[in-house]
């Protein structure tokens, strides 16, 4: 039973990397660090330099990975991007939402990255999942963007309706996780 | 003739210093370097974490200061606050002024924080400027989120009409670059 140890402190994510992992015989444990997030357009630079910090502060035995997600809308050049998190705490759904409002090209698209690192070496796996933005927000389930954000590959219904399984079956988290798993378990090579 | 190294890359930035900082008999050399910043909500923490990088990349003799600054918004919570550069360069001021479509309560501030070093030790100095987002964006003068600004005590132009030297009389850096002015030229204490 491999072990890896995720700085996080969104539940959330938490939940859905351990369902995720849990099918590689892979488990998750939450690694709760204060992290520091670089402002950059890159989340594979946010996710290498927290991942650096955490590896300074803590010294642990086995594989600690970082996760660094956003919401890229095409009609807003990419915004909110990697400031996702912090946009959504501040104008929500109903500020996309309004930003939206009258935009006929509603694409959008939803990125992670994990950073792991093991025996002092970093990979980063990214993972990503396209659609469009919702008219209104539907949906309690998930969290931050997911009520106004419907994937192309699903049925209709936003991330915000869909059971953890249901979004781990498309999500961009769940797709850069497995590539991670891939990798710790050895049935793939890294590209 | 004292001399500072102001480590920025914007123009508007650059040329406000130099006036302001002039009339203390204080020359300012632009110190170009890749900043890194840190996400965060504090502008002090932003500041303070890239002046350290700054420090760590060039050696100088002399005092080097960098600057972060960011427009906060009272009806949406302090959005778009430290990331004001990059939401700028996303939304622009039509997506402020959406955002802002209907809302009553208009007011807004911008605060500057200046980071200074000195024979290693940093000090930091805050300015801000209280006022309005106005009903459309005015004036070709300034950068970022000038011509949505209309400062309280100013005479209803946005930040946007007016030219260095009134925007200099009022605004949240030139007033940080004053106290720094004062504690170099050791006209007054820090607090």
């Amino acid at each position: 039973m491999r072990k890896v140890f995720f700085a996080t402190g969104n539940p959330h994510k938490l939940k859905e990397a351990k369902r995720v992992l849990s099918k590689y015989g892979i488990t998750v444990e939450q690694l709760t660090v204060k992290r520091v997030e670089v402002q950059s357009e890159s989340l594979e630079e946010i996710a290498r330099f927290s991942l650096e910090h955490v590896m300074r502060e803590v010294h642990l035995d086995g594989v600690v990975l970082v996760e660094d997600a956003g919401l890229f809308i095409e009609a807003l050049n990419g915004f909110p991007g990697p400031y996702s998190s912090y946009v959504f705490s501040k104008i929500g759904n109903e500020g996309i939402l309004k930003l939206m409002d009258g935009v006929e090209n509603r694409r959008a698209k939803f990125e992670s990255v994990v950073a792991a690192v093991n025996q002092s070496r970093i990979v980063t796996f990214r993972g990503e999942v396209l659609g469009v933005i919702a008219h209104e927000a539907k949906g309690g389930k998930g969290f931050g963007f997911d009520p106004i954000f419907i994937p192309y590959e699903g049925d209709g219904r936003t991330f915000g309706e869909l059971e953890v399984e249901e979004k781990n079956a498309l999500s961009h988290r769940a797709r850069a996780l497995r590539k991670l798993a891939e990798w710790l378990t050895g049935s793939s090579k890294i590209i």
